[in-house]
């Protein structure tokens, strides 16, 4: 799907249109600072939601679970998924309760998962999540051995149909609430990452690793 | 459902059974820290996954929204739905790339929403949602009037077919990767409040709430 066919009709943002962001490079923005998605399958017309980590290169995400998972066992079949991913920024209090908001960055993909099988694929679609996680780190851990790889499913979700929904800056409110006498702003929020903690069987001189100790998603 | 009967098929964890809880002390406490849910819904047999903010109030979550929005057109019609809420407390770096994992706490609820349609339990809901996410906000804020409230669906999804998942602690290593020359442990993440943003518009005299300024969702 070409990039000016964006948005579908199931990937318009309905409500509130004027947030809704079609292009590729504000949603790969929000996908590379996110390392949690949500992933919804249907089973038996219910529907499930999965929360899950996940990588991105180019113009595909990967997922990967045990492939003895709910979720896993069910997507194999090609089951339709959506992954969301969101970001939160801020609680946004206006005068009105109604106009209360929050500043946030979400990106929704429609897709079909089809299993990543091929070894070196395989192998490359993890180095691709862990990298995306917490870059650095693949080369500096014990790496896959065969018997791992098999018990890892990996999915692979192509990013085609996807919409991006974006709220920044300060409340809205309407102009005569302006003049109500109460607090107004936005309480901001990040996802921090604090001081690390080395496991107890560590060796005493080993050093925390730069990619730790400089951890964070903010780009 | 009694608490006895819990968990069911379709809430049981089978992915690392042992982190499975489903006790509903659990379940609220994860439901009470968090704010942001993540709700699945199918239409045409495609998997919806939608960021929005929730309360709770006993057995009951309460989501809303404007009327007009995807989600809410299409749960108006009872459609069953899934309510993830997902928090997370950390990287956990293993030796082995197989055995990194990650700190969090996360429930899913299973279950079909319906409109709380009379006006006193709508307003009500209302305040349930608004003192979920910032505790002490509603009584400062200008009321919803007539209008607003119309513009707004508020939707109840009860609380009995649910399982929790929780992970905390360090990375378990296999013991014969303990010798593995690389650093391993834990990065912790946490959503952090910054420093409240007061809105431009703002009275010079206007200060900021203690309920800002004290503003953490950790209890």
């Amino acid at each position: 799907m070409s990039q000016s066919e964006m948005p579908t009709a199931r990937t318009r943002v309905v409500r509130e249109p004027h947030r809704g962001v079609y292009d590729r490079e504000t949603a790969y923005r929000i996908l590379d600072e996110g390392f949690v998605c949500h992933v919804g399958f249907v089973v038996d017309g219910q529907p499930y939601v999965i929360p899950t980590s996940y990588g991105r290169s180019g113009d595909s995400l990967y997922i990967h679970g045990s492939a003895a998972s709910r979720m896993l066992r069910h997507m194999r079949e090609g089951l339709p998924v959506c992954i969301t991913v969101t970001l939160l920024d801020g609680l946004v209090l206006a005068r009105s309760v109604f106009n209360h908001s929050m500043n946030y960055r979400s990106v929704v993909v429609l897709g079909k998962a089809t299993l990543v099988d091929e070894p070196k694929k395989k192998l490359e679609a993890l180095r691709i999540l862990s990298e995306h996680i917490i870059p650095g780190r693949w080369a500096d851990a014990r790496q896959p051995n065969e018997r791992e790889l098999k018990q890892t499913a990996v999915l692979r979700v192509p990013i085609e149909e996807f919409s991006a929904k974006v709220r920044t800056g300060p409340p809205i409110d309407d102009e005569e609430d302006y003049s109500f006498p109460t607090w107004a702003g936005v309480v901001p929020l990040e996802l921090k990452a604090g001081e690390p903690i080395g496991d107890d069987r560590l060796a005493a001189a080993m050093e925390v690793p730069q990619y730790v100790i400089s951890y964070r998603r903010t780009v």
